[in-house]
């Protein structure tokens, strides 16, 4: 659980950092920013700022902002209605992310990009800049994502 | 057909654009920057800038750069492999589009976006400032489009 406070403060970090990537958002985009602690209480650390452009029944739009070495923790996107799970590619825009895919490490910097297979476990942290990342995939279904952690809860709780 | 010339200069007013926008390309990239006139030699009046990120058989996400009154004429994306035609969200980054889709006419600043039904007719101009468009789809086949205007060849031949 996050409080109040923390939520309002990364809705605001993440919309100031798209801001300063050159990313326009509507009042209601910035107001939807989805904060993700993943039920661990520990956002800074261990956390990410979710904006959703669209999602249909057939492909995904995001943006994803860290903070300072922020960390999404391991998981893999499972097949779902019939279709594999969730293939998706990074493209960071601003600072840099380190991302692990199965058994590779890459380092990724602006206008520098990773397209991560179905099923496969991943994770990514921002460097020391925190991080802008642009995130195209098939449809994307966030609550059926599976994490290494079984301490963790997908979905936000604001208290 | 278009000449070496306008094809180098219409590469370098996209990735200068781009740029503006704060989006940052690599060097292949920027190189790889395809110039569309559409068959007709009257690229500054009836035609379109694109660079591909991404286009599995699941997804695809491309940036689409517009001169100032530039137009992409009107097509639709049939139906392929089995799926529904190509569905397509417009997101304008820089300047401005008008878009017509059906018997629908919006104008889109940045910040704004449109969802493109598969197979419906639609087209789209820029503004006098020209435009930045991010476009996030299903699987992309351009050379399937269908435009209405059949003087048009979609493959482009520069030379």
């Amino acid at each position: 659980m996050i409080t109040e406070a923390e939520h309002r403060e990364a809705q605001r970090y993440a919309a100031e950092r798209l801001g300063a990537a050159g990313i326009v958002l509507t009042d209601e985009e910035a107001a939807a920013i989805e904060v993700a602690d993943f039920g661990l209480g520990r956002l800074r650390e261990t956390g990410l700022q979710i904006l959703v452009y669209v999602n249909t029944d057939r492909y995904c739009a995001k943006e994803l902002v860290l903070y300072p070495g922020q960390l999404c923790p391991e998981h893999r996107h499972p097949p779902f209605d019939g279709m594999r799970g969730k293939e998706e590619t990074f493209r960071v825009r601003a600072g840099g992310v380190r991302l692990w895919v199965g058994d590779d490490e890459l380092a990724l910097g602006p206008g520098e990009q990773h397209t991560i297979p179905p099923d496969t476990l991943h994770r990514f942290q921002a460097g020391p800049e925190g991080a802008v990342v642009s995130e195209f995939s098939s449809a994307s279904r966030d609550d059926l994502d599976v994490f290494t952690d079984p301490a963790i809860r997908r979905a936000p709780e604001v208290g």
